[in-house]
């Protein structure tokens, strides 16, 4: 049996790609997809023809195919999808990893785009979450069909369960803003604070819109290439040290599992820290799947952290601030700085272990981790560091 | 660079299980799904608990949250889909190697149930291929909406170029079913001559009703393991010595594509054979997707059994009969076994390379290939061996 350090630095994030991120665009996710991709393989020294793998976004309408098309690609060696909401993103660096250290595929393309704004609105695509047949017996009967509904409820528990606040929640806001204001490329550029939060209309209680991630159009897109081919390579070496995935008890149900604030990321954090042989104390930028505030919270525990129902306390202090013990969503996030399904924090998170964050940039990042969520409460996770 | 032979024979297909084929069931795709899951899970002397990775089928409706609900999965470690259409079990194979090879995870089950004749018949499904841009720009708007109108032309046009004829389609049909009367799990128990594919009646020229596959109900499934821990497992090891994934030149389209007759698999069937180190000559089983009579002839050709062309002689004299030079589809195929999708000719191969084929067994077969097509020409290969 392979060893749990299997994967451990054997893969290298090569290349990083994004879009301008904006609310109103006549561009399609297909063009958005592709200009991402574009910037991604350029910065990675590469021109389409070399991409011979690809893990199109299995929520999405762009496929392998497409991506095919339009590159001109001769010779396509691998194409798979890693179909888990919010945190399928993060998987595909897993199995992108998978894939090159194996050999069958050299360069492989992730890329994400989204007119999430100007096309079809996450909020508003009732029925969605009905593909799963739990969920369609017991959450969709209720009422439940947008993100909100589907994580009040979660939030709420830990409330009740262990005291976070909605002043917590606000926190999260406002850390996550206060980066964006520091990020050219996020769409929220005025400073919040905690009363402006408050302030704001309940959405699914207790959410109010500040709770909230936004709906924007844009794309993201990175390259993972075998990690000694990356030496070759023109941008400062990434190496993918830890990763993993991982599903909460009842995986195919929200409200009638045992304990709702706990993820399958509890799971994947422990596994992706073996494999990667780190301690917390080592993890220098964290790039977290912030939907809600409340999420953030939830995954900084489940992530070992603190333990479970201390996540209010630690998002105290600013501690999640740039020059806090745990600098976290340094671009700003789901919340502030535009939605492209996390794959925007694993670009971000390249960028700071490059020491290419500007404003925003880590002191000294040289490990760091990046989580995915999915609807179900599933969990991915990437810890990478600078070679 | 990781050689091509990276994954040479570094997993294990351990478990294989198959429901029975019928057409009509009161049973759902996902009951199929997951008996032929229990199947192979016993097959393998392991408890669904062991499963720690699932590819479902990406053009089915059973999600691994479903497989993981009802095994009571604890801990799932691997997840993806490898959409593909009818060359997406065949990749999977490819894609659960790499899982285990890289410790991501120990036992990968690759399920695959329908109720395609109970429940959606795939010849029923006007407008699925629009989901590719291509194809709703160019073969959808000339009526191509079922399966049988897109392999049409591609067959029509090999008949044009290079003399295939009916005759020769009619030959595929009848040794499939030769082979299906020799399997107890075969739909098609009724000798079929030449004369009888004939008179059967014209769906989409040139295929007659006896060139087109089944639509039945039932599921197959297999369990992926690491070469390492085969040895200890109860079955015969069955390596996957060669695998790989292929798309033809414009990979979007079917009819505008500058050869109909060259297909994805002649890219992946270089890759494999290389990645496998065995010769054409070594092949004692073959398992090729039949979904149309045609499909064989060209895929031939493309594995390099013989040159462009050549495919329409090639299947004459009885060559893929048990006896002949290259033993094909012994279970009876697509066309007079059932419909799984592909999955029921992976079960086949390990059956004859473990000696279980019964009547239909290959004498001394330790070298087998099997193949998957997929909608738009992309081909999947794995060639595997008796350890």
């Amino acid at each position: 049996m392979s060893p749990p350090t299997g994967l451990r630095d054997q893969a290298a994030i090569t290349g990083i790609g994004e879009t301008l991120h904006c609310r109103g665009t006549d561009k399609s996710a297909l063009e958005l997809t592709l200009e991402a991709s574009m910037a991604a393989i350029q910065d990675a020294g590469l021109t389409p023809k070399n991409i011979d793998g690809i893990i199109s976004y299995s929520s999405g309408t762009v496929t392998a195919e497409d991506l095919m098309t339009n590159f001109g690609t001769e010779d396509l060696r691998f194409s798979a999808t890693t179909p888990l909401g919010g945190a399928s993103a993060v998987a595909a660096l897993q199995c992108a990893a998978m894939a090159v250290s194996t050999g069958v595929a050299t360069h492989v393309l992730i890329p994400l785009g989204r007119a999430g704004y100007s096309g079809t609105r996450i909020g508003n695509r009732i029925g969605r979450m009905q593909q799963f047949r739990v969920v369609a017996e017991f959450e969709s009967p209720i009422g439940a069909n947008a993100p909100a509904q589907f994580y009040a409820p979660m939030a709420r528990r830990h409330m009740e369960l262990y005291g976070t606040t909605s002043e917590q929640f606000a926190q999260v806001a406002v850390t996550m803003r206060n980066h964006a204001i520091l990020n050219d490329n996020a769409l929220m550029q005025t400073p919040l604070t905690v009363d402006m939060h408050h302030a704001s209309r309940m959405i699914a209680d207790p959410f109010r819109l500040l709770d909230c991630c936004l709906e924007s159009d844009g794309g993201a897109a990175v390259v993972i290439s075998a990690a000694e081919r990356a030496q070759d390579m023109p941008s400062p070496t990434v190496l993918l040290s830890g990763m993993a995935v991982g599903h909460p008890d009842s995986p195919s149900t929200i409200t009638q599992r045992p304990d709702m604030t706990r993820l399958g990321l509890a799971k994947a954090a422990a596994h992706a820290f073996a494999m990667a042989g780190v301690r917390h104390d080592e993890i220098d930028v964290a790039e977290i799947y912030d939907c809600f505030t409340y999420t953030v919270i939830c995954q900084l525990e489940d992530l070992g952290f603190c333990d479970k129902g201390e996540g209010g306390a630690f998002v105290e202090h600013d501690r999640l601030s740039l020059h806090g013990a745990l600098p976290t969503n340094t671009h700003g996030g789901l919340l502030s700085q535009a939605h492209v399904a996390g794959l925007n924090h694993v670009v971000e998170l390249v960028r700071q272990l490059r020491g290419d964050g500007g404003l925003r940039q880590v002191t000294n990042a040289v490990v760091g981790l990046v989580t995915g969520y999915g609807d179900l409460g599933d969990g991915s996770i990437a810890i990478m560091r600078a070679a």
